[in-house]
């Protein structure tokens, strides 16, 4: 094992620090984040910082960096209060991955990199007509981390859309099914390959195998 | 695809809400939270919510649920002021979920799952001797979300452990070699199959494919 001190860290190159401290959380999810501006500029940028945050009220949470692209998706989201959170799949990761490059503000991610702006009744900011999963949010809260200039926004869902054959009866969707992707590091994106959904623990019990559909 | 309305979330059986909101975020990461408290008992607790939040200073944050095992090892971050997060592979993800059983305080998950605790000199919360990357944090902030009672634990990088052959030379961790999985929604774990590396977006160029060291 090679050991990497915090004198060691400290002293990294910027871009190599980077991509290492990524690179150890493990696996993020890739998804893309729609808005649109007040004078009605969509805007799509990739995350990968979306983590949930509680299911009653269903909650989710981001991490927006000062020095990244999403500063557009900040903005038209504290003007609008909405936004949308796409999944990112195998045949679409490439197309994600470009609306990273740091096109102006008034540049529509959707047209340079080739998806596609989706309109839903009632709902202001678009989907990605390519994602298979996808969900409207009402922003909740924005709260500034002091410790170091990023962001915390939170949403709240009011609205999802899932293809029918990944949503099980028990509530799981199979996101594999769907093709979803995984990221590492700062570039790397990876498709799945379930090893099993297992009980739920219990002290002195052993786990089992569910079936995919949980029943 | 199947629409989800505001009011059919909220009319959902509890524990179907919690596996379908736990899904949508996406993939997510597998994480072996390790502790001590100040009376010496070891604590081990699976996570999927831990996040990048920062290279520089190297910060990660981390959601715990006021109803969810890890309450121990919230008292002891934050008797202690120090944690490891070790990664969770294919040959231990059901030792690593096993952890989520409510074991009493005083009985260490290490010896119940089967997983061997590790010290090193001069940190004092354990690791996990079979993972394969894994680093101590010092703790920095305990922030309480008023929005749904959750604690936001952030904490800072001391120091890191990592298999030599999965560090490349520009920082990149191939998690995917060390064979660590992702997550979906409460009790799916996965392998990964990379789809590619890929090069800094930027407007109007093409992006590249890298090699998985990068160079």
């Amino acid at each position: 094992m090679k050991h990497i001190s915090f004198d060691d860290i400290e002293q990294m190159e910027q871009r190599v620090r980077a991509r290492l401290i990524n690179s150890l959380s493990g696996f993020k999810s890739a998804n893309l984040v729609a808005t649109v501006s007040e004078d009605g500029h969509n805007n799509l940028a990739i995350i990968s910082s979306c983590f949930h945050l509680g299911a009653s009220p269903a909650l989710m949470g981001m991490v927006i960096r000062p020095d990244s692209v999403p500063r557009d998706t900040l903005s038209n989201i504290e003007q609008m209060g909405c936004y949308t959170i796409n999944h990112v799949s195998a045949d679409i990761y490439r197309q994600a991955h470009q609306t990273s490059a740091r096109y102006a503000a008034e540049v529509s991610e959707f047209d340079k990199v080739g998806l596609s702006a989706e309109f839903v009744d009632g709902i202001e900011a678009p989907f990605v007509a390519q994602s298979q999963l996808k969900f409207s949010l009402e922003l909740r809260e924005v709260l500034p981390l002091a410790i170091n200039g990023t962001t915390l926004v939170i949403g709240e869902i009011t609205s999802i859309f899932v293809a029918d054959s990944a949503l099980k009866a028990d509530g799981y969707v199979d996101i594999e099914a769907l093709a979803s992707v995984a990221v590492s590091g700062l570039d790397s994106y990876h498709q799945t390959r379930r090893l099993a959904r297992l009980s739920y623990a219990k002290p002195d019990k052993a786990l089992v195998t569910l079936p995919v559909d949980g029943h």
